[in-house]
């Protein structure tokens, strides 16, 4: 079993090749090719909390475990409060090929590839692109729908306006003090926090607004008015997993939203179709174990043949 | 994060300790003190299965994982059909602090530790020992018990004599080429086959005969004749799995077993008592991953200070 730190990692990831991968994982989910599970949800006094998934993707040589643990108190200590590791191991043999040491950056980015996988299924196509927050994600997510679907303008909304500046001028974009405007002036609103208050009002949404939620994935977090939801077309990673924890749940249980209404985004990826240039369109994503599993493979495949 | 390899984990393994924290996890599982999670049972057409299980005992500084996975085309390639790995991480940070590459062999030890830890408590303390089984399992049994429980005679049984042979010399015991014989001659039997039909008849077993068994985990293994359950005290490390997938479960299924008597082994273990002399008490262990977290636990603990 070889080991890999953060820096190998990012050395050895091929954005594009890894990119592919997780779109596949996304069609192969939604196709029920992907086995997956999660031994649940661990608290620790600390305070802090830890989730062990494991996925394996038919026909793939590899499947992965990933442990993600947040420590609340590890800063303090000068430690991140994001932990974590994956293991990569082998679908033919059984033996672990490999432990990926990289603290959570894969989920990172493969949270920030499905966004512009997203993005694109639903019709973005670069424009104006607004990004709701300013953490690691916002950066990440302005970068890989940068590249690989492009933006024109990037806006920047944060709830403290000085960490939105410094990101918008890190990503060459534009930091806005009012997130109305933001909205408003966007034909792609991608939300990156973890507000547990919806931030974007429906009023400021036009026809032909596309969004791509990535911070709703349980814990009560939300970030979108339901109402929103209620006009849209809903695309979902995972049918059940944005019931429960995504904005289709929150839209869901208000009434604003009819469950077979919504559709699985590995479905619009293995048949896309266009959507009408004024549809309102939200892709809800919540994190799939299979994108975890096709992000090390992809990792695995470089270092590998090293 | 620190790697160890089998010889190092084997070397840094204080037995009297880790059987201590093993019972104590027993305990900690029967009162509802350890978290567990089990992240479900992958297939792969290699063929091979794996199974990936989380646990942590409150109070303690770790928590653990373990991937267990058999891949039974391996031997073919040179390889065990056994592998895994455990995961050793800290419940205070999050940090991954070490990885065991012990490809399954502190699983085998706990099991043989709970094995020992059973014997003593349904009121075996040494005579005649009876293994049913000559594979890894039974030499582990008959050692742990010999070393921490004691026994004047181990007599081995096993469906290749030759195997059992080799065990019995190995062990300085006695080979026996019927099993009623064994199980007529011992105090306390112990089955570890992987027999998918009752091997040990009811016939056999004469009043006071204590009996562990450990084959029995699932996939419709089975050692012994539902009626011995039938008129023992039943004793169990998990109501819920050994209802499930031990041999609990096949007499209560049969309508031999009434689940509100059986008791748990944690509850025995905080709570001693002496069973009649006459009385046939089976205990039935399916494995805990409180165990696993606890041994790993115990191996860390060593090995941090080194």
């Amino acid at each position: 079993m070889r080991m890999f730190a953060r820096d190998d990692i990012m050395a050895a990831l091929d954005e594009q090749d890894a990119m592919a991968a997780v779109e596949r994982a996304i069609v192969a989910f939604a196709q029920g090719k992907a086995q997956s599970g999660d031994a649940g949800h661990f608290s620790f006094p600390a305070p802090g909390d830890a989730h062990v998934k494991v996925a394996h993707l038919a026909g793939e040589e590899i499947f992965a475990l990933k442990v993600s643990a947040s420590f609340y108190a590890n800063p303090a200590k000068g430690l991140s409060s994001s932990q974590g590791f994956s293991a990569v191991i082998s679908a033919t043999t059984g033996e672990a090929l490999a432990l990926f040491a990289d603290g959570g950056w894969l989920t990172d980015v493969r949270t920030a590839m499905a966004g512009a996988i997203a993005a694109r299924a639903i019709g973005y196509s670069g424009g104006t692109l607004g990004i709701v927050g300013a953490g690691i994600q916002a950066r990440m997510q302005a970068g890989m729908i940068r590249r690989h679907v492009g933006a024109d303008r990037v806006l920047i909304w944060g709830r403290d306006l000085a960490k939105a500046r410094a990101l918008a001028d890190e990503v060459g974009g534009e930091a806005v003090a009012d997130l109305a405007d933001l909205v408003r002036a966007s034909d792609l609103v991608v939300t990156t926090t973890p507000s547990t208050e919806p931030l974007v009002e429906d009023g400021w949404v036009r026809p032909g607004t596309r969004i791509v939620a990535v911070g709703s994935d349980g814990g009560g977090k939300r970030e979108l008015d339901p109402r929103i939801l209620g006009r849209a077309t809903v695309v979902v990673d995972s049918v059940a997993k944005c019931l429960e924890n995504g904005e289709a749940g929150w839209a869901a249980r208000a009434g604003l939203l009819a469950p077979e209404a919504i559709i699985p985004l590995g479905d619009l990826l293995a048949d896309p179709h266009a959507f009408a240039a004024d549809a309102i369109v939200v892709a809800d994503l919540t994190g799939l174990p299979a994108q975890d599993a096709a992000i090390a493979g992809a990792v695995w495949r470089v270092l590998a043949s090293s």
